[in-house]
């Protein structure tokens, strides 16, 4: 899409015309998609289905002769903790492997951080007058969302190539006691795709912080969620915390649920031991266990750290179609465009466009007036305000390629004709 | 036993040393059994097993339409909240079926009632400096539990044959508005084996209470878990809230635990139409849905509440033999003993066995180093504490008959040596 400075208002007017029928011809295919979020497709959901006969009725004792249709194990399958130990490059003793999501073990986490002191002793967040959380930005918005919940203040922080704005970042936590967590989704971030550098990594695990009692929340929802075969490296920030003196710095959350079947998959909390062995006391109070036939289910399904690699080549197989279409189609019509930027990530759920500021709502509203549901504009900042009005969140992974073809056939109208109409508009003043 | 004043203090020492060679020869047979908490047995859990083959990789939808392997679904499957709805006697609205266990959502909550309005738009708890619950005693100790970890004073109720004593329920909630809570078990009561009365059902729905964010926590664990083909009959508590006008009043709640596999079951909580929204918009931040897969799995293996009831009756025919021994057991030897008595409960998990007072702590430790654990003494009251030290709470589901019977045997003997090392001590006092 060239500059619009270029053309005149006549001209600009015609091109507005044409892709205004453009547009309407396909508003009236009715399209009824919805890309909102990031959800795994039906030919991806089929690579797990024979989860759906790992056990059977003779199949229900897991190692150390545990009965796993009966109470009690607090803290999840011994065997399941050694995988998914290995899986997140820490100790079986530094993990609990619980639930179906991570959201749920995210939102539990900060839940009872606001009602029981952290093992620092400090005062529950609750009880205190204000605390805050540092949210790079664009990020994932259900994180927000428990913030914005449970009155915890956002403070955005910017992306750069490599992670959030670390200088930002570390003049903050240094300050201000009130500073109890940083949300990190660190690898392939929701939406920027981005991986921290290992500077980054390093600086978050060694950096002087006020609060005695603050969290990284590092949310490595797709540490295997590779699209290339030169996956992105991340730095094993538990073993930097601990080296740096900070076990308890951080907590790191991840689950199945972009691997076998979200909703009933396993998932996971690791941190220190001190953090861990918290966690499990209050846990007790809770709950008297997971539910260990799905984490049995889910061993005998993978059988081993291989065997999830192995298995996420095939999603990536069904993915990195999907994600060279969205791709190779802004690349079409918007790679000469200096104010157009999108992310090309190495793995994860999305692709994250920036459109020219003051745009991204509009577009947003007109694909869907023809029937594609995107996520909504400025979800991906905390309390839903993107600055610039510029961040648009592709989700590309559950729609066919034929209907994604669709969707960006009229994402792509949608822009040009919001940035037109934005251009007749400053003429026009 | 007969009464001990009738006897010498010789006559008695001669029959403690006798008891206590008959306790020496049990203690020599190196028991190891743990009868501290309610849990199935090996028999009831084969009940369930074609549970483990009700999915194959070609069944995975739900009515509707709906792909139980994707995101989703944040109140559970309707299908599973038509027949959870028919069990609980409530409307499919009134309902959430989510979870794995009935605590979990319990804990869950009052966690949300700590930290938000309920409804009524009052304080959240843990806003105000103190709030307390009513706790029926004895009673479940992980309710109990639950108070303890969150900092909620727990004001103890006296039980009598059809529920909690209702004047001083009614006395204190009409007059202190820092209490906002009840723990109820109304049907075959966790220990004590008793279903409310009709009375006391229509009381508690009734009565004038004046904290305006009151709730009664009815955890119907036992619901259908009956021992007898004359079943206990409990009333419909929301349905008398609302026709008392208070339809916020109740919160119910049920799993089935111990109906398939615990850890591995389906949890529900019911209520008003009111709080279920207000429950469902705090739910949304936490999680995406539960596991709708293990519910379709609940939903093909039942098929419909008459299911449920073939289902349970199964189970009965497991338990009732050991129920028996232990009653038939507690009656052989102390029939004729007025001081001790014991709960003959129609259904659930406990048999409530209450001795002479100052008894429970010693008969425990007397069992345990034996080898056999039973539940602490004291843990079915709020803070451990018994005031009178006589409650032991049976737990007889889990071991096979023969060693069940091995466990009374010493449960007797240990019972009998410390009343009589109680009565000479108070003769040579």
């Amino acid at each position: 899409m060239p500059t619009m400075e270029y053309f005149s208002i006549d001209s600009l007017e015609e091109t507005h015309s044409s892709l205004s029928n453009k547009y309407k011809n396909l508003q009236e295919k009715h399209l009824k998609l919805n890309m909102s979020r990031g959800i795994p497709c039906k030919e991806q959901l089929n690579l797990s289905n024979s989860l759906l006969e790992a056990l059977d009725s003779h199949d229900y004792i897991s190692a150390n002769d545990i009965d796993c249709r009966n109470y009690g194990i607090l803290d999840g399958l011994p065997e399941i903790k050694a995988l998914c130990a290995e899986l997140l490059e820490v100790n079986p003793q530094e993990i609990i492997v619980a639930g179906n999501s991570s959201l749920m073990l995210e939102y539990d986490l900060i839940t009872k951080a606001m009602l029981h002191p952290l093992p620092e002793k400090a005062t529950p967040w609750s009880k205190l007058p204000k605390i805050k959380f540092l949210c790079p930005s664009p990020g994932y918005d259900r994180h927000f969302s428990i913030c914005a919940d449970l009155g915890i203040e956002m403070i955005p922080i910017k992306y750069h190539s490599d992670g959030p704005d670390m200088d930002m970042v570390e003049k903050l936590v240094a300050e201000d006691t009130s500073i109890k967590g940083i949300w990190c989704v660190p690898k392939y971030s929701n939406p920027t795709g981005i991986t921290y550098s290992d500077t980054v990594v390093k600086r978050l695990a060694t950096m002087p912080v006020k609060a005695p009692d603050f969290r990284i929340f590092w949310d490595n929802a797709y540490a295997v969620h590779h699209l290339s075969n030169t996956p992105d490296k991340l730095l094993n920030i538990l073993s930097l915390c601990k080296q740096a003196n900070h076990p308890n710095r951080v907590f790191i959350f991840a689950s199945t649920s972009k691997i076998t079947f979200p909703g009933s998959g396993i998932a996971m909390v690791a941190s220190s031991e001190e953090n861990i062995a918290w966690l499990k006391k209050l846990t007790s109070v809770q709950t008297i266990g997971p539910d260990k036939l799905n984490q049995l289910r889910h061993l005998r399904f993978f059988k081993d750290c291989a065997g999830i690699e192995a298995h996420m080549q095939r999603h990536a197989a069904i993915l990195a179609p999907k994600f060279k279409l969205v791709l190779n189609t802004l690349q079409e019509h918007f790679g000469d465009t200096p104010a157009i930027s999108w992310s090309n990530p190495h793995g994860g759920y999305f692709i994250s466009l920036n459109t020219p500021p003051g745009c991204a709502k509009k577009v947003v509203e007109k694909v869907a007036a023809a029937g594609v549901v995107l996520t909504p504009a400025g979800a991906t900042f905390p309390y839903g305000l993107d600055p610039e009005d510029r961040n648009i969140r592709i989700a590309p992974t559950y729609p066919p390629l034929e209907e994604l073809k669709q969707a960006m056939e009229l994402l792509v109208l949608s822009l040009k004709l919001v940035i037109i109409e934005q251009e007749l508009a400053r003429r026009k003043q």
